[in-house]
């Protein structure tokens, strides 16, 4: 399992044929599929499906597959993205002053559960540099005032561009990023520290506490320009009660925000996450 | 341990001596202690407990135990209930169409996990009127329009008083009670379809679709004059995935609503919960 | 969604281009894929798919589609099933004296969560005989001795076939089935009130509280001649505490049992349970 | 609530006037108590109690409270621990290779999640001693042998001692201690990693892979001569799929294990465990 593979992402309108189709791609190429899951949303009346295969014996290059896919998605209206398993995707994460999921994505780097390379941490402050040292990663910071905001964000996506980055992931990064910013950079993940659609926005455990819930959970979403408001990828819960204080809250949050987290990352990095609308379909 | 118990729930400002002085009350009438949980909130400054004691060898006679207990409650400013777990509380359920919350109490209560007498069933609709048949119990329907609806409120408020109803469970009953009726019988526990605070209101399920949770949740609370802001008891949640249709979200719901409605008012009958602002501590 | 449809449960050695042959047969005869979830075994190198299309403009004839398909799954040694929707299977469910399962199926098939339909109901006790008369069932008691049992089961057997019983469910059927009967009716799922492997046999709850568990479980799972030992279909747990005595474990047990055997039932019915080995692929 | 405060944990034959009697101790000596929770074991005919309370105007000194006490529970037979939570205990955490259970203690005791001082780490190998450098920790290798074991555990008992120990963290200390060990040592927690009694003693995850069960777990417990047999104080869960692998199942189950052990361990120094014969009560 060991040698690389192709995931074709794809998604069009419904009709008869296209599992057959798709899938006579990759064998007549020569092709072994390894997974294969299929979706039908009956009210969109829309088709998508993940494929993934051994590119050992394939008999397409790779420069070349793409190009060859595209003769198959034309006529059937499809759009699609395709990965290879060797190419690891570059990350930025985008952290302000907590760090436990900042610590946490790079254990499980370290662990080898993330397929990708870490390659810069950016910040609003400079209080988790330190981390950024020990874990020999470049560190940036951008401080951000109501008035420099535009200006900063210019700059960051200078960095992004010269690193390369091919997802930020939001680890407790406390500030809005512009519509502007979402719309030049799409690929953003973040986790958000409430059970979506549930307390949006800023204080959710102190909101939680003075409701009164029994159950607390974290949200993690691609951004959008709407805050809060993007394709939910997973969310967790734990239960509370009476005697969990806002502390006790944030606490027992915070071991559901790096699980979260780190688990819609993963899913993003396998090729797992598929966006249609404001919904997700995570072909786990 | 069938032996018949009193139940006391107290809160009152928070001060030393109070555990000392409620144990004392029931110790020194003979009372052997079962069951002691107490808790404190910081932020509000109010102690709150909840304990029960074997009645057989206590020295004071029922009917005194409550004056008695006044003489210890007014200095310390306690509000408190006082309870005997061998006076069955009367419940009516209230319910519009969907049957799935009554069938589970009503089996649950032939079950013997229900310390009540279901004592009639009310609905908007005569729907559910066979099963009320099948159990032998009393059952009135009360159709609600808007114009209607203070008039037939009365009507159902003579009715409460005529059964000597100490509990109404809303099990789906999917219309909203006045501010007045409220006030008048304010014991009531609702089932809502959502994890609440998210989805209130009405088609919980199809909005929690259309925002792509995935974690869907049901929300047992009692009722206020603020539709779906009342004090929570109970919530539970399931996993859900873009496989889930809305039908589907209705159907893993369903067992949802029965689970978390049985266990509030389960914890309700036994005297566990003590309701504080919008808040609830649950003695469970 | 309501036209019929054709599902194939096929599992063989992996080759390159399973999916495409099978995606080819539907789609060569007009039909159009409405599920396709596949799974790769690389342990056991093999290869499981279920396959699901709609009828409605399918070229070949249904009593021809399994003789058809061989062509295909004979050459690459594939062992498979074929159900269509409307095909509705014919469930026996056997019970004791516990009436809480027994129930929830009756209730789920009433509101059509289960594609099925319940012929008779067998059981050793005469306990539950009036809920059978109840939901209008034929009922039949067969007191289970030790000198009786390969008698009574021969009894069952004949009576199974004279039902044309495609499934039988144990809903809380608390006598052992002979090897011999097993191996005539292999279709057999039972409810295990524990979370298998732990507290296999006898008195699961009991065991559960000595041993001072914090999460108790309820299994579903095929009945193989080992007891308690057959592919697990669905498991849930649900919490407890020191507070909870073994008649709480049994209460809270209840709810996971009839929540884990209906989902297993539904699963089942909807051929998403595909058996290999001692393990099970759960399409769903 | 950041003055210090006194715990008793007490246990012993249940009877009237328990709680008055100790609730009067703290009472007239002028303390406030913050927190109280009692549990009687009716099979056991037990009363058990946790109580705590502030030093602030307590009259007692600290060095008198213990015999005070002892004349309280000397006549009813009490068993009793006394806690101040300003005596920060020392915990040596125990490993072999894996790091991410000793990684999560280091930064929750970062976070200040958990009330100790991690005073050494003990390792069989000396794989992790980078991290112990890294958060400048003491660190012993204890290389075990069948020959040298006996012989290697006095070493180690000769160092907790010099450490002034209280608490050993079998953080995936993958060997087993010693009979004799134990006895001399008794205040340890272990983390095994499978939901007990389910899957005791070696490969755990592999034996849940081949049993195909739907749902692992991780159990943390206080350890005795019995291998795995200790009294469980928590245990959580996670939902596995047929598409999880055994490495799979490894990554997963470590999320438990983490977790888990934590949380016991955070539950213990806050002294909320209480263990009577192999079972615990948790006051949480």
């Amino acid at each position: 399992m060991t040698s690389p593979t192709a995931t074709l992402l794809v998604s069009c309108p419904d009709r008869p044929g296209l599992v057959a189709k798709i899938a006579n791609f990759i064998y007549s190429n020569g092709g072994n599929i390894i997974h294969a899951d299929q979706h039908t949303d009956f009210t969109a009346g829309l088709f998508l499906i993940r494929i993934e295969w051994q590119l050992e014996g394939f008999l397409l290059p790779r420069d070349v597959i793409d190009t060859a896919f595209a003769a198959i998605a034309k006529p059937i209206e499809a759009s699609w993205q395709l990965h290879f398993s060797d190419t690891i995707p570059r990350i930025a994460i985008w952290v302000t002053k907590q760090d436990h999921c900042l610590l946490d994505l790079l254990w499980r780097h370290q662990a080898q559960e993330l397929p990708a390379q870490i390659a810069l941490i950016i910040s609003n402050h400079a209080h988790l540099e330190s981390i950024a040292q020990q874990f020999k990663l470049d560190f940036y910071q951008f401080p951000i005032t109501k008035d420099n905001k535009l200006e900063q964000e210019a700059k960051e996506l200078e960095l992004l561009q010269k690193y390369q980055i091919d997802l930020i992931v939001l680890a407790k990064y406390l500030q809005i990023l512009s519509a502007d910013f979402v719309a030049k950079f799409p690929n953003i993940i973040n986790i958000h520290h409430s059970f979506l659609p549930a307390f949006p926005g800023a204080n959710p455990y102190q909101r939680a506490y003075e409701r009164g819930v029994k159950i607390i959970g974290a949200t993690a979403h691609y951004v959008t320009a709407d805050l809060d408001e993007g394709p939910i990828i997973e969310q967790e819960v734990v239960r509370v009660s009476h005697r969990d204080t806002v502390a006790d809250l944030i606490r027992k949050g915070k071991d559901l925000e790096r699980l979260v987290l780190s688990r819609a990352v993963r899913l993003h990095l396998q090729n797992r996450v598929l966006v249609y609308g404001n919904r997700t379909v995570v072909f786990s």
